[in-house]
């Protein structure tokens, strides 16, 4: 998911979706995959609950099973507050069910700090309530007790982010785990307008068999909540573009060549024709400073609302 | 130059000699264009010179007249100190002989220093020996006096770079002026470990006729040394690469329609079948922190090596 | 006013004001100076208008002649939204009237980013809406337009920051300057919960005779309003609590020498006997940074609601 | 030690030990304290040893036993660069001493990153050389393995320092514990020119009982060893310096109130007749942001050197 261990073309189960959905023939069906969405409010919000409960389903989409709820908004890169607030409190209230009952909350931004696009976990971080040394784990007038860090990526480290998080875990037994994360998306469309909450915490590679850098219930021992916002977008979706972009320009005879492929087959060829180089580069917007500052704002404001109970 | 303003493929005057080089048939010339090539010192330090000297030559390669040094170095984006230093040295040299005689000088730091490889210039000007204060322009112990900026992109202050500091240069009269830019390159292998020092100072689409947002001596008057370091690579380039993968990939058929065009066509093709949209992205490595502060810190060395005459 | 020159013990004319009042015999006057004092909403907001119009004002207070407007608030280093709100609508409207009919207005974050205390100034300007470069200093649906920076200081410049803004100035003539600043209290009670508005610029050592350094209309041939916030203590200040609580604890006899002497000659005495050495450091609390962090947002609220014309 | 929790009027063994060497008589001994003084290298370079190696050592100094290091430079806060690389050589071979045969190490730098003065840890952690995840705790030819955290403070992560930092020594095990911290001074002459290294780790109010806090071979069940830089003059030490500049000014009949006080007693009655708000104060040097930039500077330069082996 970090934008340094990315090698997906996108984080995001919707945009999974989509691509299964243009895949599919008429008739046929997503096996053990629901999908719920809805409109929120006057401003163009939009949630779409994707929720994965079979092998089946993860095969097809190729994410763990679980609940993966997206909030979506056209206005969002924009400067508009009162679109931000919706946002925020339809955070809010999903915090509020996917943690319903926890009452110590342990939240980690993830990334490096000193990466623009990558800094979205920290800068959450920084401007969340923080109130677990004035109770000791105790609740405050009925609110969970929050206690935070950004430990930074293994670069600086030295350190799995994984083993950092168990460690203190185990340490201060919280009852429930948020991860904060910028993911890589396929649309730029999507860039610093779309957040992502699952209850599948963060697992890279996942079916692959490495378990060292997963943070997750199996992992931690506790519920894992993922929050992530695309701000980066990955390597493979830009070729993708670029060589659709390109066949369409050359006429039907080329068509057949790139664009008719399955999604899979793309991803899967370009993976092969452009080397490891590419992988270590990333893409976003050239104001990403301004995005990543406003969403991660958003954010923050979403989790105070949710831990100080006002929820309207 | 800057990323937020960038629209070549390259700003790098070697990268544009090299492609000028491939599509010259044999026994023509550079016309216009002079090139000196050396190694320096024994860690594989390589410096070309390459002056452009008339109209002729300006045509050719696309960049205004004058002298464009380029230092390049394997090892630069490690952390091999010494060769840093080697760097530093060869820095320092060339910026005493374009500015011999200039006792007053102003630094300017372009870029946002929010937006990690655009951070370059902000970071440079931090770690300058800045004089000016302590002795009002006057020379100490026949060093030149230090003044210096880094006023942030219009974004951040709703002004030209320009307009800012032309409004300083006015008011303070320094003699000569030296900007620092994060640059774009063509080839990742050129990220991070190639400095280009010019004399001919900032021109953003040069030849296009908009002198508002230059910083030459045309516009302010006294010399302007322009050092640049590539820290992103521009999205034609990546496109063309990723083209060029996959025509290749294809057999010989289909080299014809890509691969084998002059340079200047390709980018002008992509640039016809790419939207606009692509031109707000930047592609920068994932480790692009470390290599900035390296780069910065070096930078700075051979600046400060410069200004105190301690140069071997 | 910058905590890097602060030499005077306060720099809020309030408290000049108080000191002033209770060194008044009974039945003397306030010879050129007017005031003023309200409460404003429900939290516990006091405005203190303070107007010096007369060369016996100015010296009773210290201070140039002008309009100095200070909004108090208890509750202002805490972290109820709802008092911020109610502080930044104060500012919103004493802008309005301070700037009444300027449609081109230049912000200048003063003070060091890099020194928590000292970095109000620059905080502010990254979150206003900056908009000239939008329209060319064009007003967008009736609302000035905007630029905006944050020069640093001389140890980092080699300038001094009225010669920066003064350079501007002349380039991009905007119709009005507001300058944002740390300030230096007497009081620990009034540390980031108090801002002081006022038409007289910034004006260190004012009456010395030292014009280099000011930012005032005299200066800069527009109008020059001034906001800032005490972030710091003064070191005199803080002698003269130690002094004040020494003498105190010593019993009746001690009393005569320190605490019955006037305020002046109090700071007087003390920075004779205090080497210069001291008036190198500055004090300020241990959260100084969560305290900048949020009353520079308060700050900038109050000055984007101004510049969007949302004043209720 | 941290400047959020300093309570002393100094962290410098060093500076009591000249406190105690005042006020002993002539003939008496420092019980169960060694010090050794000597000089290094050509520029003024002061090494003071102390050990504290029994109870009654411990009761005299206020300090726990163990090896206390000291070193001192008078150019420490200037810009001579060849002063602050002898520095850096002598905290090498400290640690070298110190650290012998261990090698898995992980460091901590203390403080709040986002505070000047208190920055100096998360400083030096962001310019060291992290290795571990390169080689999983294997040593890369004969190096130790190294792995890093600047965790912050307990008001950004609700978590007290060592609950973290022993959640994650559980987790990696590592052989030895370095932490870095900013230190409190009595004297400024002090003020980031001294560099102070003890086998004892931290132990903030020791003696009290209370150990939520300490981060010592006790709490973490391998060696730690602290790197401490005063960056900040403590409260008292500011009162006792403008008491005793008071007293001296009156004259004779004065002096014998507080001046001839012990030490200890005058810091009993300054905690006494000033309040608690005092405490949550701190002094610092206006030109903080430079000294702590170089100053963490050498320290990473120095534990660089002790971990590439490269100790002449």
């Amino acid at each position: 998911m970090n934008i340094q261990h990315s090698f997906s073309h996108t984080d995001l189960a919707l945009e999974l979706k989509d691509e299964l959905e243009e895949s599919l023939e008429e008739q046929q069906a997503f096996d053990g995959i629901k999908i719920q969405q809805e409109r929120i409010g006057e401003r163009g919000l939009q949630e779409t609950v994707i929720e994965i409960d079979s092998e089946e389903g993860e095969k097809q989409l190729g994410k763990p099973r679980g609940i993966y709820v997206t909030l979506e908004g056209e206005n969002m890169a924009g400067n508009d507050g009162s679109f931000h607030e919706e946002m925020s409190e339809c955070l809010a209230k999903r915090l509020q069910s996917l943690l319903s009952g926890k009452r110590k909350l342990l939240f980690i931004g993830l990334g490096n700090g000193e990466v623009t696009p990558d800094a979205l976990g920290p800068l959450v971080i920084k401007n969340l309530f923080i109130t677990r040394h004035l109770t000791g784990w105790k609740e405050i007038e009925g609110c969970p007790a929050v206690a935070a860090l950004a430990p930074g990526v293994m670069a600086q480290t030295g350190m799995e982010t994984g083993e950092i998080v168990e460690g203190i875990v185990k340490k201060i037994h919280p009852d429930a785990l948020v991860v904060i994360d910028a993911l890589a998306a396929k649309s730029s469309e999507r860039l610093n307008r779309t957040i992502q909450i699952s209850n599948t915490g963060i697992a890279p590679g996942s079916g692959v068999g490495n378990h060292r850098n997963e943070i997750t219930e199996k992992t931690m021992g506790i519920p894992v909540i993922a929050i992530g916002v695309p701000t980066v977008i990955s390597i493979p979706s830009l070729a993708c573009d670029i060589m659709e972009a390109f066949c369409a320009s050359q006429g039907e005879g080329m068509e057949d060549i790139f664009c008719s492929w399955p999604e899979k087959e793309k991803y899967h060829f370009l993976g092969e024709i452009l080397g490891e180089k590419l992988w270590e580069l990333f893409v976003t917007p050239k104001e990403i400073d301004e995005a990543v500052k406003r969403i991660s704002y958003t954010l923050s404001e979403g989790i105070n609302q949710f831990v100080a109970g006002r929820i309207f």
